[in-house]
């Protein structure tokens, strides 16, 4: 049997877009992982009656997850309305109140002039838990709860995504969560990704496959385009892993020539992967920086970026990538010669083995009839061999921008790849 | 009276975390503009079934805004859901069709190989509409529709923001949609914004307002932490107006050392207007570029960045930034000297009048006891005025490298706001 779960996730600020929310997508994957089927995820204000009408829609789910709303503040009131919910009275967890109390007077070092009435206060509250509830100890200072009701197990967890993460181990730790979960069968999800198709043409590729006669009825696939790349996500049942690689199987011959992820792997990694042992250096113009950012999020990176230089003006270009002037005169700034001149300028100045160089027209300005705004062009170098590539991006400033990142880094995973 | 709406965010990738939903959070503050409060934001898969509950559940609101679910592959289908939620038939407009089928000719022409069998079919079920509907022209491909129901005003809208955003405009222009949104009062949104400061203090004065007579009875007031940042959202109708300014007041003068924002101006909006007629260039080390990034974020911001650096190695920062190698050998590549040294190095370099520099430990590794993971060395300067600055941030690699940036603003908008 399926499980089914809701997730509420809580905060004025969050359904009124101020904040990003981080934790209902964080959830469904560890939901997926368990084999356990999300419906519906809600966002909520921080008003009881709709936190409570939340609660009620989602009475038939076996387990409802709720994030935020355990803080200090007046407006941080999930635990009450959980309460309510379940038919539990609230009480006060002493020896909670206590260990909070230990906790606050460490963070108190850190900052001068507080109130201490008002800590004492926030303490206080969120030491109030329902009777009968399984208490999570705090990862900053909110305790989560476990919560029985009539209906579906209610596990409340706090907002901040490093408190709710780690809380979400410790919850499925719990004599509650383990006893529901027993006896749920984990499914298996599977992520190909391919680069320079149209979402149709995979629409198309599915269409053609069941007509075709590909067995597909085990497999709950969704297709979606992000960031230039289409991702096939599939879900499936450890039985139907033999139906799913014929599906994979089929996927990959047909677009033999887009797939670059059977593995799940996103083009970042890869492309780390293949910076291994290696050393790269980025000259940027339009990305502004973006191209250096994204290739160092990762740990350990600086064993091999040397380095970037973000070269806006033309000047810039010649200073630090040593693009002559005559060569910006004679073709432009945007023009693959200056690309492939800034591609071998950063490699050269830092030393390094591979060389980027991007330079385009993410706008709002800048545009003109030939070169209009969107047109971005990218030389990749290593050693003798090189990719020169100009584009057109559609959308805005920041989606040319982003785009022209994963592009360079399409452009390196092409040229790194053993032939 | 106030009119209530709820959001219906469709697609499995949004629900299951592969892609961010932009839409809730963008629409939300359009009808907060307009007056109209937003109950629920649900996020939904692509299950007929769970559309229509969430339909369901949003029937006693005035407004439902559905996004999503109208691309060309099977697993779309909000339009056929809305007609039966709303107890209409669906029907094939072929004028729409027609001009679907001219939207698809062009874009044709961007891709190689496509099978023209399966574009005509998506050209189809695209022009499929719950009868009575008002359609609203696409933007890409899918067109939006406005359907009236027992309950609620359907207004149903395609999934990408930017077909999305320049639709709902169109929507506003429906007759249908004038009519009831006409007799709506706005209203009104302001917030204030402070840095380095503690959430629980925010809350211990909005508790000492209450208990000392600060009258916010007609204030909604939401608090939130974003990016280290502290945000102080409130809404209130326009007759309330002088009751906020004595509470914005109350607030500035309490909290006049954090207080950055008084506007709802941000700190990337400020930095920008502080740069204008100047120049700027910056050194990065663990930040790894994102500083540059974040400064030519904004369109027209190559008229004062000149360019970065990114320094990751000694050598680099030797190299790129004139910092002395004995300068690091002496007190450690994450020092407020170095910190110094290269905002020194990245002005002289690029002949700009302001320079920043940023040196410190992101992680995972690289961190000791003297300097912990989150040590972060800054120094800004213009001129003969400078900061310096050492912070330990907490957090993981991602928010340290984020936070990084943001103090950087912070300091370069201290340094550049006349005293």
């Amino acid at each position: 049997m399926t499980l089914r779960a809701g997730i509420v996730v809580t905060g004025t600020e969050v359904l009124s877009g101020i904040i990003a929310d981080k934790n209902g997508p964080w959830l469904s994957e560890r939901l997926r992982e368990l084999g356990v089927q999300l419906s519906h995820t809600i966002v909520v204000a921080d008003r009881p009656e709709d936190v409570r009408s939340a609660l009620d829609f989602l009475s038939g789910c076996d387990l409802v997850i709720t994030s935020g709303g355990l803080g200090p503040t007046a407006d941080d009131l999930t635990a009450q309305v959980v309460a309510d919910f379940a038919g539990r009275a609230m009480r006060l967890d002493e020896a909670l109140e206590e260990r909070i109390w230990q906790i606050l007077s460490r963070l108190r070092a850190r900052w001068r002039n507080l109130d201490e009435d008002a800590i004492r206060a926030a303490n206080r509250k969120q030491a109030l838990v329902p009777e009968g509830a399984t208490v999570l100890e705090p990862v900053g200072t909110a305790p989560g709860l476990v919560v029985p009701t009539p209906g579906p197990l209610v596990l409340v967890l706090p907002g901040p995504p490093r408190e709710l993460q780690p809380m979400w181990e410790t919850a499925l730790r719990t004599e509650v969560l383990r006893e529901l979960l027993s006896g749920q069968s984990a499914y298996v999800q599977r992520i190909v990704r391919l680069f320079g198709i149209p979402e149709s043409e995979i629409a198309g590729t599915l269409r053609d496959f069941e007509s075709t006669g590909v067995a597909m009825d085990a497999l709950e696939i969704t297709t979606c385009m992000r960031r230039g790349e289409i991702e096939i996500a599939t879900v499936f049942q450890p039985e139907a892993a033999s139906q799913y690689d014929a599906f994979a199987a089929a996927i990959a011959s047909r677009h033999a020539d887009t797939i670059f992820s059977r593995d799940g792997s996103t083009i970042d990694e890869q492309v780390a992967a293949l910076l291994a042992g290696r050393t790269i250096a980025v000259a940027e113009s339009c990305t502004g920086g973006m191209l250096a950012a994204r290739l160092t999020d990762r740990s350990g990176s600086s064993d091999y970026v040397l380095g970037g230089v973000v070269v806006y003006s033309n000047d810039a270009k010649t200073v630090f990538a040593d693009v002559p002037a005559a060569l910006i005169e004679a073709h432009g700034a945007v023009s693959e010669e200056v690309a492939r001149a800034l591609a071998d300028g950063a490699r050269a100045r830092f030393g390094a083995e591979i060389g980027v160089g991007i330079t385009g027209i993410a706008g709002t300005g800048g545009g003109t009839e030939e070169k209009p705004v969107g047109t971005v062009c990218f030389s990749v170098a290593a050693g003798d061999a090189r990719i020169d590539r100009t584009v057109l991006l559609p959308g805005d400033r920041v989606m040319v921008r982003e785009r022209s990142t994963t592009v360079a880094l399409h452009l390196l995973r092409r040229l790194l790849t053993p032939a």
